[in-house]
């Protein structure tokens, strides 16, 4: 964690720092979100959430974790042809942090729905 | 994670909505690392940090932390007074979230250093 020598790109050396620059902002864990725990792939399904994210900021969060490796657009239909986005081994390494941020909205945010522990599990082995 | 009735504020009933609503954007999520874990208290102290948060951010972001209860500002000298912030125990409830990105970062992103598990513990018992 200090800033001796920060590799290009980054901020600083700091791990934490790091990650927060690969994140950006909230949209981009709440697409996170909608892959590793809702099992969503699709640009409306994504769109359908109840935050109501816009198409313009979906576009640009879904550029963004492909650009980071986060996920990866793949076609699932031709004519027209149609993706879905699936999370790479980097993405779904991110799961233990939102089950972090679950349990702290659970514990400490009035209002928020209660989730049972098993809906925070990776939906891969589902898949 | 449904939208029938989310609370006043939220965007939604999901409980990671709900904690990044409150954490907002990365430089919270930073002076949340200093408090936690590099066992900084003064407003110069986190202008120090390597990312070179500005302080017109620096001051929005402290507001903000205490708004939400997640640190407490106290004065710890008079004439002229001088304030130090610390943590509440819901701030503190952030630590697993904060670790969960550092071992992302050292994990995922080229050129952060690697940083001692230990060096990931809640430093409050320290002071």
């Amino acid at each position: 964690m200090d800033a001796d020598c920060p590799a290009p790109g980054l901020r600083s050396n700091c791990p934490i720092s790091a990650a927060l620059d690969v994140l950006g902002d909230r949209w981009t864990l709440l697409v996170l979100r909608d892959v590793l725990l809702l099992g969503k792939s699709r640009f409306q399904e994504f769109q359908e959430s109840p935050e109501g994210i816009s198409s313009n900021t979906l576009t640009e969060r879904l550029e963004r974790l492909e650009r980071h490796g986060l996920l990866v657009r793949e076609a699932y239909q031709e004519r027209p042809v149609r993706h879905r986005y699936v999370a790479t081994p980097k993405g779904r390494d991110l799961l233990p942090l939102l089950r972090e941020a679950a349990l702290w909205g659970m514990r400490h945010v009035p209002g928020t729905a209660q989730v049972p522990e098993e809906m925070l599990r990776d939906r891969d082995g589902a898949r």
